[in-house]
């Protein structure tokens, strides 16, 4: 394909969806689907607990009683019905929402998408954790975003930092878009938002009049204490939307998810969703309210939790024996992710080819900053490998890890 | 919220999605839903046809030996087994493809929006019939496309006007990005491109180099004759990317659509994908192979056509029957819509605040134009509405419309 348009298409696309990120994943994704190999990569939920049984009610009541509605199209913002259901599921965190500020998403991203395409324009300028999700780094390339990572420590974004960068940015007369914040076990960085913090990151929004987006997938999988407040709750000046999502307490395979937005936003959102996709699906719909309504959701997150805090226990208990001295690494207090930090400037982009050889998969650090950071860090998930495998993953990585150290010992580096 | 922060967003986003096309969409969705109307403005599927020991097939299968991966991720492309489906239901209407260029979206409107996505900057020109789909209007409007129309007769595009309008833009030195057309049973004009229309068009985008965006999510709903070639079919040049949907031939609910694109434009998509919604459900994948695979799809699909035929039928004699003299509209050979034009500067947007009090509804021709035309035009559906209400529904508008001719003539206008 050599022709004029298709040229200049092929530059401006280049520069604007952050291409070689998106390519680094996929493989990364073939490479997870090898039975031999040792994923710690994906961010998996484990779907193969879901109840036969309670999948199979599911669907035989939508099709005795809704078959024609699963079928049909739906209103944009989603059926009320599933509006009622989130707000008795974000209730189990401690967030009281008004369900007419609910628009129901085609999976949390798609929640992500839709705030960026509602309020970013080329060049524009996002704030997001460094490290932070990688799918909305993505989702932000695309609509040719600035992303500036704001510092963390092991509990999150560093407030005084932040504050730091915001006079500067101002300074220079640029407004971010928005902050966007994982609080809970965050992706990839498995931190938590302490109570003060969050509370001092609402009131900066609304001393400076700043829009945050609370992204919030992994709240209800907290192992243990406690939920905090989220943002949302805090916010008492309409600056914080929330994005919340299915994929991590049913399945991501339905793809539903959700956001809670301020009057002012939620009608332009709802816009961007018409154009996006017209509604979401009917069906997917129907299913999670089925779910939610049959009352055993809470039942089914507390197993969830059961097997993930395993998971977690076994992933950090191994670190511990198995990685190189000076390794650091979070311990993260629900979720599905570690990060870990390697000492003598390794490279974990080189590590994990390496890692490769042996069967054993991570994601590199850098997959989670937009400017090259995070070389020497990598996400481990603990979410969709049973305790055993974690255990022998963590201790192949650990042995590939001391002998890529040792090699670059000897070479002097 | 009188913030500055949000000001600017409310200002900029105003412009950027049209916001008062989607409103009044929103508010004449909100009308279908009430029963005494008639509704002819919804383009919805007959979904209530589709048989229920088929869907709890689908169902059980799933259950059986797909459960796991029904709920969990897919890959963003689609399910390689599904991409097969897709050549099958393609072949079906003549067209050959590889199935390693298809990717599998959340519905039509999504694979819309991700050609919008990867080919359009703010203020490209992208040309469209006129009148042309509604949704993608929306759609091009959230990019900050403009739109230029092209005129159509009665089977659509007008080549040699188009030639003038492409001759003018060069001369400008700009460059659309692409030409998008429904060449079956348009939405909403109901006309079907003719074959030496679709080779010229296929050669001018070659000598010109230009993309056609060729949506066809109504063609297998054909009422009379074989299928016509689609331009994916006659191009040899890489010029065509191809949008389907199962919307209409299975159902809406489940938001399944593809797109078929030459690989070095694939590429592209697939990251604006992955960016989107990360892929499509899962579940829904899987139950539109099994409805595939069931290999009942055809005959599922002759009962469709015989539904809407049966309720073409009825429109047209109505029409004939009971429409102010003066009225034109479109005879289609297939799909779900009849667009008619009534005389005398009659406007259509007037028209339906009188209908709505007769309850009966249709959509206002201006919708399917991005430039105020369109205004003595109106789309009317047949696809969701049995006979004797079809019968009725147009009785009604007829009177209406008369009504309305007689107070202009009255007024002297």
């Amino acid at each position: 394909m050599t022709k004029r348009g298709f040229d200049k298409y092929e530059e401006r696309y280049a520069e604007r969806t952050g291409v070689m990120r998106s390519s680094a994943m996929r493989d990364l994704m073939s490479l997870t689907a090898r039975p031999e190999v040792i994923s710690l990569a994906g961010g998996l939920p484990a779907t193969d607990s879901f109840p036969q049984d309670l999948f199979d009610r599911i669907n035989a009541e939508i099709s005795k009683e809704k078959r024609a509605l699963s079928l049909q199209y739906g209103p944009t913002e989603g059926f009320d019905f599933l509006k009622e259901d989130i707000a008795e599921v974000m209730a189990a965190e401690g967030t009281e929402i008004d369900p007419a500020h609910v628009l129901v998403t085609t999976g949390g991203q798609q929640a992500i998408d839709l705030v960026t395409k509602t309020f970013v324009n080329p060049g524009d300028v996002v704030l997001a954790e460094g490290p932070s999700y990688a799918g909305a780094l993505t989702t932000f390339s695309t609509y040719q975003t600035e992303v500036i990572h704001l510092p963390v420590d092991e509990h999150g974004l560093l407030l005084d930092e932040m504050d730091v960068i915001l006079d500067r940015l101002e300074a220079e007369g640029r407004w971010p878009k928005f902050i966007y914040v994982v609080p809970n076990f965050s992706n990839p960085g498995g931190m938590t938002l302490p109570l003060d913090r969050r509370e001092r990151l609402v009131e900066t929004a609304r001393e400076r009049d700043l829009l945050i987006v609370e992204d919030n997938p992994y709240g209800l999988l907290r192992f243990e204490e406690k939920p905090l407040p989220t943002m949302y709750s805090l916010d008492t000046e309409e600056n914080v939307v929330y994005l919340g999502s299915f994929s991590k307490i049913i399945s991501p395979g339905i793809r539903s998810g959700w956001l809670v937005a301020p009057p002012p936003i939620y009608q332009k959102v709802v816009f961007g969703k018409q154009a996006t996709d017209l509604c979401s699906s009917s069906y997917n719909q129907l299913f999670v309210h089925g779910f939610i309504s049959s009352g055993e959701w809470r039942e089914y997150v507390d197993r969830l939790r059961d097997i993930y805090r395993s998971r977690r226990d076994a992933m950090l208990e191994v670190l511990e024996q198995e990685f190189p001295a000076g390794s650091t690494w979070t311990k993260p207090v629900g979720g599905f992710f570690v990060w870990a930090t390697l000492p003598g400037g390794l490279d974990t982009g080189d590590l994990l080819v390496k890692a490769v050889e042996e069967n054993v998969a991570f994601v590199r650090g850098d997959a989670f900053y937009a400017d090259g950071q995070g070389t020497s860090s990598m996400r481990l998930s603990f979410s969709a490998v049973p305790e055993e495998k974690i255990q022998e993953g963590i201790r192949r990585l650990g042995r590939v890890a001391q002998d890529q150290l040792d090699l670059y010992r000897a070479m002097g580096l």
